[in-house]
Formats: structure tokens, sequence, C-alpha cells
């Protein structure tokens, strides 16, 4: 379906395309007859022609043919492992005796789509990076500047754009590292037979847990998560939690470069962001994908989250649903994150104008300070009523807060005092300090983040350069 | 994403397809060029190679360059117009300048979804039309036998299973009839222009909405829809409801075919429902697909219904989401469907099972009919007390309710009347005559749905056959 | 829980509250005694007795009891129908016997629900028919105004008010014709005895079922629909769609009243909208509302979507849990509709804003009209690029497009022509014709619908006058 | 709303009550000014009598008149600082002024939020220890009992009791751990004024927050997470994961209690699981609290993701949303636990029961085994066609598949061989060895858990009794 695929990256896609999902069943088998040859359950010499067939170019491993098949058996390993085993025979008669050994439908399917969210996670994990370092990279170039803080959507104060910046960062960071542990936690092998039990493995169950854990480089869990769906859906909350803090910066960009404020612009650029009616728009295509992310990733992480009751030792349609939701959630979010790095390594910010949107509210976001500052003499809610008579009067005078105030607290308050109280600059000291302080902690976590990438080997090589 | 292809119907995939939905905006853009020249908003002679041009089996519209060029536009349609210029000018230099007139992205892509909607519904429609016939046909069949009703999963008392099948059947006919209704009104023309003022097409906008619609043979709407989205969600809301009411068919067929129940069992055979691991196993497949349809129809449904609120004259990241969920969520119902049919159409019926089921429960189903027999001399809390004594002592001493009853309200009650109350003929008589009427005017009206077929021409020869 | 009724309005929360509900139980028990005793089930001699307990004011109904005891017996009519009957038994001994004749608990409670959400439903037609009526006064008072027309949060091209309200207006009025259908069906009786069949009504069955409908001016089903949802969730999603669509609107006005904007401003006065530590604020706290429960709403259909699969004869948590989500979903809407009534009614509209809006745009906004003008002597694809780049010099050189389109043009199109194109009246007037067409039409449908209003009679006086 | 409350417990309604919630806002603003105090930014003396006027027993705090005034205000603590202040100016002008220093309504409401979370954290904590312990001690009692393990809702092979509880209890260890991490995130103190950057506070800010935060023992945060929602989000989302773990120990539950199983039973009582109209009937209502939980749970979890991208420095609507939506999700998901902990501690096990449900599959549950033990000598494929063949004719001659295999396999295995690959404790045992070892883990892990209990001095007394 063409626009799930417009709403993810290229990246995304390629590591979730079918092809790559039925080479990494193939590589399940291939590792759990290896391992179980190591483990002595099957003959040693059975290994080498089940692993030279698991290869998904091979004819045999059509893609339309096991999902036809697979609709009709209810699960896509059946006629997978059917298919191979013919294939193995067709190399070996006797090996194919051990092909899928001791194992399951759902074995090899979670197993599958474990390996496929590695690599989805490794492009996240990079791509998070990539954009905490766009955004630092933003707060050195531009981060003192004032800006307005707007809050309901009504300007409210000054603030500095560092601190903006910040309060994008941070939750991007927090998710990276939260990622790592969760991804720890749910990239497991699944190895459980039928039942969960391992029961046809024998007493081979535990090196055979071992070994196929060890090759495909997967954590070897305390049991079969057959039914025990905590982990892994817990990474689908990791998932759309990212989506939420990439929709928040999506939407603060897409807000701050609408034609009356902006004081952002996306990159624009060949092919970039225009519009086939209308020659002169820049339209804000990164927010766009970020922001259609942010409302979807929700409903998929319902509905992993809906499917967890999973009947007995292995669910009826819930499980399957669960497969089936998942992929498009990581689309969604590396879509939006990519989107996003993209939009952050190009965009345009107007410092200017920032100052010149300050300076179009009359002075009318200064006024508590100016409130808080007349609080000493007057009281609280004295000095609030007076501040807000006054901002009245500026408003229905077209006049702005500062020149009302100082025609009408010129005695109350000193010049210098009061022309301070409505400077931009000052407003945003206290903010960009706190922000300077945040920052570089961030830029700190970043750094470590970025040593740690756990996932980093599993990023193709043209990825990597991408 | 292979598991939402395994979850859909291979006809509804077809339908759905990457290249069919290209092909649709093209047809979109075919149109379109027709009518305004009809309009005599172009040249007559514009119309005919733009036409020509829009062929997506054309190398111009190649897909992965039209997603790649889409994400950096922002939309789809953005390079698929250009590309289409490009190709009308190969042909006809002066046509080109006529393609996509007055039209905007969203123009296209809304019409175009449409048209991919309508042939999904008509597949809807057909299978919705022979699951209803399917189960009718059970009922015709097994209709009087007498079956356990169940309440919270505990059996309750008897009923006859054409009460039980009138209970699935009646929501698939309303379904299908309010599908017509919402169809109706949701398969619409989107052509508005820029901002959905159609300010571009002067004069000629009318004529060129009427004369598109009729062309595509979809309703001209009283206005541009990019920001209403009500009636195109609210066919979504129809969809979600048909997957939720099929689940319901599902969840009571993988209870009753349940190994400690077997009342039901889905139609097994080559390649159907087997276990890759335990050779004896059947399991209830088409019930899994629906299960799982019901659990992500509710999701996607969420998903269009959160992207409603779309800004100003077209939204951002919104709409773009609605989009990317209507496919999945078409394609979970209809994969539901298609199932289900398959399910139903060989779905064996065990009716001496269920009465073997209804002898398990000790006589104790009829608890409720002896104490509303009791009530009439005792009054309703005694005859209530004193029936729960007689169950507590049948469940005790392992005997029937019945043989207890007898042995202490011979006396009360004549041993024919007393014999009468524990038959489940008689129990599910009453049950049974209700469903035969409800199920006659379900006849009819699924005969009046089936002759109404408002989307019939909209299968493909093929799929009418399947 | 005290945000979801700072979320609501004062007048739905009324209709929801915990002891109505008990008293809508006891009218269901009231009516069905009399319905049984008018069909010569029960004694004519035990309905007034019956009746005359049914008063929820009683101690007997204390709601923290029914809700202890009913957690406990796994529904709250368990603990209901025992009270009442002991109510009944203080004052009449026989006439307690026939306390909840034939029913089962969710005959009462969906009854019950279905008499609350009639009230709740009769606050939302009423408040959609003023909304309507609101925003028509709008057009009326300022329709013509020409105002920027935004797409993906960019200014796009001139439209006129009166469009945009048009586009808020048609959703509302579906919405409400959709609800009076969706309620039509939805609103029903609900009465099958313990498993649906009113086998323990004998043949009374029927009578009573018509004698109850009418007693409480509900449909007749045609059979019970304990576990047929359709219906019910149906009327579910009708009121999702509202909050999407109220939502638009709140989008709307809530991105026009930006301080950057200000096209429009909520109504402020004593108490509304302030701010606790801004003096200066005006916030949109009506759009704040509407925008809440279209972010919720969609997720409380999701839950009565999910729920629809429920097994057997009577459902295990799903019906329940579609119980607790239908109560929030109507609490939510018509929260939004009241806060939107009442910001629809004192907004404050800046039609010279608007004006300085588009002007504020260098003209850029009439760019699509330029190049449509200069295709009939380019060709689009030149006189495209040719208006991109005047656009871009108008941008680099600060300048309006209009001047650098006579500069450049001059020679090509006649000057009076070329300030026509940059007229804002007169782009605005084409968009003003279609939406005063459209309007006048929406008018004669929403008096049609407030003269329908088929739930009026359910306004409880004192909200009516509200 | 009485249903919502029906499946809440009473210990969290009681946590969740609205004059509680009020509550909690002034112990913040009570905090507040004492911290403010101690930092030396508010007179020492003001703190005393704004403390003393913090008690929402006080006419001036009635919840109905906060919510009215809130609703026009748009936020409750709006009318609340208001009517503190009045409150605090009767005992003390001059203290009045200090009320809500430095802070706004976000900061009160967050913290509040928080504040009442962290009881209802501490009831989930307690219960969760509760359930584990419950379940441990059902595996010390019955663990060794083979039972049949099913896949797809069919019987599949023979595990052991411990093994299943294993698979239920896991989950719940690491949602209580998980749980300790995502509370010492999220529960932290919110206090940033009004664009949170604490610029009211000047140079007092960290000494504030320090001293409020330890008042208060809640976390300092790095910094105002008025629009970094993602640690209270990722809190929503645990709780999620431990509705799923529920829902799916219910839906086992459910599954197995049902009359046709009966392997478990909730436990019966006074008033506990009745029917209103079938006086036999006992329900498993423990079940049925969970599962409605589970359905409603990922749609509250959802809506708190769905809310995150909050504009600019403070969100509109979204945030609103997101306070409404938390209360359901922790009431449906301590109403769940509660429920749960009431069905083990008395859960019916019938090991009898199990051993006969096993005898009833005629021995098919064992092929897999049979076909493992002649896939030595046949190889799999040949192993298992023949174990399919002989299947069939068990099921077709109504003979166990040990039967049949004696006659047919008699000369290829030995009789005492075979004897044991039919024997059920024998199946069990392989997986009764694998749960105990991972029951001694979780038990160990589940003490450690109970001991450190980071919330149990936020349980009130009485409700630890409980």
């Amino acid at each position: 379906m063409i626009f799930a695929r417009f709403l993810a990256s290229a990246d995304v896609a390629r590591v979730l395309d079918e092809r790559a999902f039925v080479q990494a069943m193939l590589d399940v088998e291939a590792g759990l007859a290896r391992a179980a040859a190591r483990a002595g359950a099957i003959p040693a010499a059975a290994a080498g022609p089940i692993a030279a067939a698991c290869d998904a170019r091979d004819d045999a491993f059509d893609v339309d043919a096991l999902v036809a098949e697979g609709a009709r058996a209810g699960s896509l390993a059946i006629p997978l492992v059917k298919r191979l085993t013919a294939a193995v025979a067709r190399r070996d008669a006797a090996a194919a005796s051990f092909v899928h050994w001791g194992a399951t439908s759902q074995d090899v399917l979670d197993t599958a789509q474990v390996l496929v969210a590695r690599r989805a996670l490794a492009l996240v994990d990079r791509d998070l990076a990539a954009l905490v370092a766009g955004l630092l990279a933003l707060a050195d170039r531009h981060g003192g500047a004032p800006v307005l803080a707007r809050t309901l959507l009504q300007p409210a104060q000054v603030t500095s754009l560092d601190f903006k910046l910040a309060a994008w960062i941070a939750p991007l960071v927090r998710a990276q590292a939260r990622l790592h542990t969760a991804g720890a936690r749910a990239l497991q092998l699944q190895l459980g037979g039928a039942v969960g039990t391992r029961a046809a493995m024998g007493a081979h169950g535990d090196a055979i847990v071992a070994a196929l854990a060890e090759a495909l480089a997967l954590r070897a869990p305390e049991a079969a998560w057959h039914v025990q769906r905590d982990e892994w859906v817990g990474l689908g909350c990791e998932l759309g939690l990212v989506a939420g803090s990439l929709g928040k910066v999506a939407k603060d960009v897409s807000l701050m470069a609408q034609g009356e404020v902006a004081e952002l612009a996306e990159p624009s650029g060949a092919g970039r962001g225009g519009s086939s009616a209308m020659p002169h728009k820049r339209n804000p295509v990164g927010s766009m994908v970020a922001l259609a992310a942010a409302l979807r990733a929700p409903q998929h992480v319902a509905a992993l989250l809906a499917a967890m009751p999973q009947a007995h030792e292995r669910g009826l349609g819930d499980w399957q649903a669960e497969l089936a939701e998942f992929g498009p959630l990581v689309a969604a979010v590396h879509g939006a994150l990519a989107a996003l790095v993209a939009t952050v390594d190009g965009l345009h910010v107007d410092t200017a104008r920032m100052a010149r949107n300050i300076e179009a509210t009359q002075g009318l976001v200064f006024a508590e300070a100016l409130a808080l500052r007349l609080a000493d003499r007057l009281g609280k809610p004295a000095a609030q009523a007076r501040v807000e008579a006054l901002s009245r009067r500026a408003v229905d005078e077209s006049r702005t807060l500062a020149d009302v105030a100082r025609a009408e607290l010129g005695d109350a308050i000193p010049a210098g005092e009061l022309a301070a109280l409505f400077d931009p600059a000052r407003a945003a000291a206290h903010a960009g300090a706190l922000a300077r302080r945040q920052l570089d902690t961030l830029a700190e976590a970043a750094d470590a983040l970025r040593r740690a990438a756990p996932w980093r080997s599993w990023l193709p090589p043209t990825e990597e350069a991408g």
C-alpha cells in the first residue's frame, strides 16, 4: 500500500521488505540446523545442506506462493518449512529430515521478526543520534536568540531558542537510551517448540538455545515468550514514545514555519516541498511526515497492547495481529525520524523575525515580569490588576506596554529598570542559562549513546553512509 | 510488509496494489482532461494525448521513483503530474499544458483513493452476501438443533442453532445495508483545486465537476471535501463495524471448535490449518484471520477519526496519515470476510456433540426453567433458593438435576411435565421459532441487498468468478 | 475523576450522573413490571408496588453499596434487583416475586444505558443545532470578507470567510442528520432474558416487548441485541465523527486566534480564558476543550469497536468494557460541543486583520492566478517557471509580486487586468459565490433538522433553557 | 460514570477521588509556599498561613464550583489559586500575595497528578506482589500436575501446570520491576513557571525546586516537563503492559473455567459471580474485570501517546486530554489487578479434570512425541505422514492413538517405550523441570521487588490492611 511506503524511509522499507523477511526466516532455519548440529542433536552432516538451501533468492521461496499457501495453512512458516525441506532433499535426502528440528512456526516467525526489527532499530538509533546532533548544532549556532514562548497557542513570554531546542532534544536523548534498554530485553531468541517447553529437543534444549542465540547474536530468553509478549510490546511502546517526541518537534517546527510566524523554514531545493498548484509554496514536508507518524503510531501501539492476552500456549488471531502491526509502527517511526533529520539539516532559522515577533506583541509578553516587579510594592493581586489595566490600555491605544508603563509608572520604577523589564535579551538570559547547562549534559549523554550504539553492526554498509 | 498481506485476501491485495493505485491516479488525470475538454475549458485536442499517456505500465510511472520523488515533494501526485506532463509533451507539446488542469494534488489522490476503495467495497459487498448466504444455508441444514447457550463463557441454557446463526447473520445484513448507504455518500469525486474553491477553473467549475463525476461514475459533491472528512471516515467506521461483527462470528466459531467443545470444526483439507509441529492439529485458521482483523480494525478506525481535525483548507500530516490507514483497514476487513466465507463453506457441524454437551451439564442449564415452574407455587425467591439447593446436590452427588428433581419434587410436579422441563428439544423450540421468523426476514433482506449490489460492475471479471 | 468532568459540560455530567443511571435502571424495572402486567404475564396487582419502589432516592439504592456488591456479583443489576425485591417485599410480599420478571441483568443495564444515552443525544442534537445556527449567523455578518486560505499550514490563496464557514458547517449538519438515523436504530429496548430467547416469558414475550418499548418510547428490536452490538457501536462511531468535525472547527479557530494571526479571538470576559501567571493572555479555551475531545474520542470509539466480538450469548469483559467507554465518549463530545457553542457565540472576527494578513504575503498568494493567466500565452510549465522566478525576486527584494509583475510583465498583461489579479475581493468572489449557494442549502437543512429534533422531549426543562 | 467505577477497585477509586485530587493540588501549593520561604524567596511568615489554608475540606474548595469555574477559565488551577488566595487573605492579607509564587497552572496540576499517581502505583505495586505470591503458592500446591497445552485454541500437547503458571508469573514480575524504573523516572516535580523557564523565580529557582522536591519526596527534574511528556506517558505505557499481562492470565483462567473444560473455577461465595436469571451459574467475574481492562487500557495508552506532540511551551487540548485519560487507565489497571488477586486467592484447581481432558484427546496430543520417535527410523517427513495416518484412524475408529500405535507399530517400538510415549506425567516432566527452575528465579526476583517496594509509604494505612 503505497501511502505507508510514502511515509516510511527508503532505508526502513528495504529492511522491512517481504523478501528480506523471508530471508530472515531462512536465516533462523539455517542457524537452527547449525546449532542443533553443534549441540549433537542432529547429525553434523545435516547442517551444511540445510544452511546452503536457506537462500531467499531461490525460486522455491517465491513470496507470492508463500503468502498464498501460508494463508491456507494459517502460518507463513508452514509452507516455508515445507519448501525448504524439499529444497534440502534435492541436495541431500538425509538432511531433509532435520529441517526445522524441534521448532514450531512461531519460533521461526518471532525470531525472524526480531532479526528484522534489530535492523530497523539500528536505523532508528543511528538517526536519533543524527537528529540530536543536528539539533545540538542548531543550538550552537543560534541558541541565545530570544524567541517567543507560547502557551495554549498564544504568545506568553520571551525565552531563548536554545531553551526550546533543549526541550526537543532531551526527550530524544532519553528515547535513545530507553530504546537501548528495551531493545536489549526484546531482541531475544524465540525457541520453544510446539508448546514452549522444548520437549521435542529432549535434553538438547539448553544447548541449542545457547548455540542459536550466540549464532544470531540474540539474547537467550529465560523461557519461550510465545505468549509472554510484554518485552516485545514494551519495545513497541518505546517506538510509540519516539513518535510522540518527534511529533512534538514537528508540531513546533510547522507552527513556527507558518507564513505569519516565519521564524523557521524547512529546507527547500530541487523537488522538495513544492506544490502542484501553487508555485510559491514551500511546504513543511518533513514535519508533515513526522506529524503523520505521531498520529498513526499510537494506534499501532494500541493494537500491540490489545493483542497481549494471547490464549494458552499460543494465541489465535491476536499474535497474528501483533505481527502485522509491528512493521507499520517501526516504518512510520523511522520515516518520521529520517524526515526530521533532513528537515533539521538545512532548517532555516530567522532570528531577526523572532525579534520582530516579540516586538509585535507590544510588550505584552513582558507583563508578568512587570507584575512581579510591582508585586513587591503592591502585593500580587493588586499588581496583577494594575498590569492588566495597563495591558488593556496598550492594546486599546495601539501603544507598547513599555510606553504605557513609562507614562504611568515612571515614578514608581526607575527608567533603566523599566527598560530592562522590556528587554528581550535580558528576558531570554535566564532561560538561556538553564538551557546551556542542560544542553551540556545532553551533549555528553548523546555522545555516550553514540559510542554505545548497540546495533551498529546491523546497519547495511550502504545505509551507514546514507 | 508480509504479515499485512498474509492477513488480507489475494483479491483485495490486488485491488490495493501500488501500481493499481498509480493507475487510479492516472485514470483521474485522464478523466479530468476529457471532462475539461468537454466543458470547453481546455482545447478538445488536448484530451486525447493526455488520456493516451495515462498508462501506469509506462516506465515513466515507475512506483519506486514516484515514491522517492513524492517523499521529497510531500505528495505522490507532484511527481506523477510532472512525469505525466513530460510523457504528454513527448506526444503533443501543446497538450502538455493542460495536464492536471485546475486540480490540486489532493484532488487526484483523494479521487484515486475513492476509485480503489470502490473496488474493495465491491469485494466486501460480494462476500458479505456470500457469507450471509452460507450462514443461511447452515441454518437451513442444521437450524433446529438444540445447542448450549453460553453467557460469560459458562453454559447457561439451551437454545437452537438457528438462534445462534440469526445472531451472526443479522449484523452482517445490516452491515451490508449500511455500507450501501455510507458508500453512496463517501464515494464521491474530489475536485476543488488548490484551496477547494475551484478558482482556477473559473466559470467552468460546475461543468467539469459534473462531467468528471459522470465519467468516473462517482457522486458529485456539494463542495470539495479536502478538509471535510466526515463522510469518508464514516465509511471507515462502517468497515470497522463489519470487522467487529465478523469477529463475533469468528469468536464463536473458534470457541465452539475448541477440542473440549467440538461442536463446530473449520474445514480441513490439503494445506489448510495444519501445524508445523503437531501432525494431528486442525487449526481454525479462518477464525484466526477474522479475529486478527477485529483486533486491528478498531485501531485503524481510530487513526482515521483522529486525523479528522485537518487545518485550514488542507491539512498537514493528518490527511497523509488518513490516506495511509485506509488501505490496511479495508484489506484487513476483506481478508477477514474472505476467510470466513471459506470457513463457513465447509464448516463441520456436529449436532450430536451439541446434544452431548447439553447432557454433560447434568441438567443444570434447565435450572431456570425449573425455578420458573416452581415460582408459581413458591414465589420467585423461594423457588430460586430451592433450585440452587437441588443444583448443588446434583453437582455434589454427580447426578443430573432431573434425577434430583424427580426425587425431591416428584409430588409437586407431574412426571411428564418434569421430563418436559429437561427436554433439550422442547427447550430449544421457543428460540427456534423466534429464529425462524427472523431468518425469513433476513433472507428477504439479503436478497434485496444482493439485487441492489451497487458496486458489482467494479468487480474485475476474474474476481466475480472467484 | 475530575479532568473528565472538567472537559464535559455540566449538562451532560448531570445526565451521566451515577444516581441518574441507577434511576434509569429502576425505570426499566418499573416499566417491565407494568408491561408484564399489561400483557397478563404477572398479576396486575404486582405492578404498582414494584413501580412505587423504583425510586433511586431510596437508601436501598445507595450507589456506593450497589457498586461494591455489583463488583462482587459481576453485574450492577444483580444487587439492584436484590435490593429492589426486598424493597417491594416490604410493601407487598406477593409482588416481590414479580420483580425483574423474565429479564436478565443485561436487559436492564443495556436499556438503562439507552435511556441515559437518549438524554445525552438530546443535548448533542440541541447544541449541534445551536452551533450551526451560530456559525450561520457569523456567515451572515462577515461572510464575504476575503481571508487567507492555507494549506499545509502555509498561506496558499485568498478565499472568503463564508467559504471557510461552510466547510465547518456542512459536516455538522450532516452529523446531525446521521445522528438522527443512527439514534433511531440504536435507541432500542433490550429485552431477551437469560440467553436472548425470552424463553422465561413463554408466550408473553412479544406482548411484553411491545408494551415496554411503547412505555419507554424506544424502538422494539427484531431480536435481543445482547451480542449484536453493531447498531449501538454504530451510534458511538457517529459520536466519534462529531468529535472529529468539532475538532476541525477548533483547530482552525485556535490557529486563526494565534497572536501572530489574530483573525479570530475567542470571547473573553469574567473568568474566561485567563492565565494564572500571565495577566495579558486570552486563551482559546473553547477550542481547547474541543481539541481534547477530538483526541480522546477516537480512542473511546476504538474501545467500543474492539469490544464487539462478544462470545456466545453474552460476552465476558468486552461488554463491560463497552459499557464503561460509552459514557466518557458522549461526555467528551457534548463537552466539546457546548464549549464551541460558547466560543462561536461571542467569537471576535477581525476582517481588517484578515486583509492585512493577505497583504503581508506580498501578493505571493496570487501567484497561481498569475500563472494561470500567463499559461494562456506560455503554456503551463513555462508560466509556472516564470512565476516562480518572479516570486523569488519579490521575496529577495522585499517587494510585492504585483510590483515585480508590473515591472516585468507590464507589456504582456494590461495594467487593469494585472491589478485585478491581485485584488483580494475579486479573488474571494468566486469562493464567496460557491459558499453562499452552499450556505443556503445548509440553512434549509439545518432548519429541517431543528424541526425534526427527535429527542427534544427528553431534554430536562432547565437544560432546554440553558 | 458508574461503569468505570464498577470496573475499578474501591482502593483506587478512593485515591482518584475528585476531592483527593483537589487536596493534592493544595498539597503542592502548601509545599511550594514552604519551599519558597525556605529558599528565601518569600517571607518566612507567609508560608504558615498559606499552608494552613490548604485544606480541601474547606468550603472554599467545593469541587463543583472549581469544576464550573475551571471550565470557564480553561484550567482547574486558576479558580483554585483564586480561592486559595482569598482564603489566605482571610487569615493573613500579606501572605496572600505569595500564594502560588512563581508557579503556573500546569505546575500545580501536573505535580498533583504525580502525587495521586504515586498512591495509585503503590496499590498496583502492592497487588502485583500479592498476585505473584498467590500464583507462586498455586504452583507450590499443584504445579507438577499434567495439563493440556493448547495452541490456536486447540489441544496441542501435554505440559505441566507450573509451566503455565510460570508463563503468567514471569511477565508480572518483570512488570513490577519495570514499573519501579518507570515510576522512578516519571514521579517528578513539575515546576517551571509560565513557560518552563522559572523566570519568575529569578535566582531562587534551583533552591525552590530542590526544596519542594524534597518536601514532596519527588524527583527534581532536569527541566520542566510541561511539553516533554515522554517519561510520564512512558509510565502510562507500563500500565498498559500490566493490563495486557493481566489480561493474558484472565483469558486463560476464563477459558480453563469454561463448563466444557472445567480445569479451573473462580471462587464462589456470598454474592460472588452469581447470575440474576440462572441460579446455577458461577461466573468468572475476576477474569471479566481483567479482560475488560485489557480491552480498555490500550486505548487509554493510545490517547496518552497521541497527546504527546504538545505545541510550543504548553499545549492546547492535548495536555488536557492526557490529564483526563491517565486516571481511567490506572483505575482500570488496578481494578483488574485487585480482581485477579481475589480470583487467584481461592481459585479452584481440578487436576483430576485436567487428567481427564488429556485422556479425552484419545492420545492425539502425544502424536508429536510419537512422530519424533519414529523419525529416527523413517526420517521426519515419513514419520509425520505415518503418524497423521494413525491419528486419522484413531479418530475414525474412536480408539486411542496408543491403541492404534500398539497394533501397528508394536514390532517397531518396544511396548514399554510406547507406553511411556503416551504417559502424561512423563510428557509433563520436561516442562515441569524447566518451570521449577524458572519459578525459583521468579520467586527470588519477586522477593527482591517486595523488599524494594518503592512507594509503600504512600499506601494509606487502611489500604495496606485491605
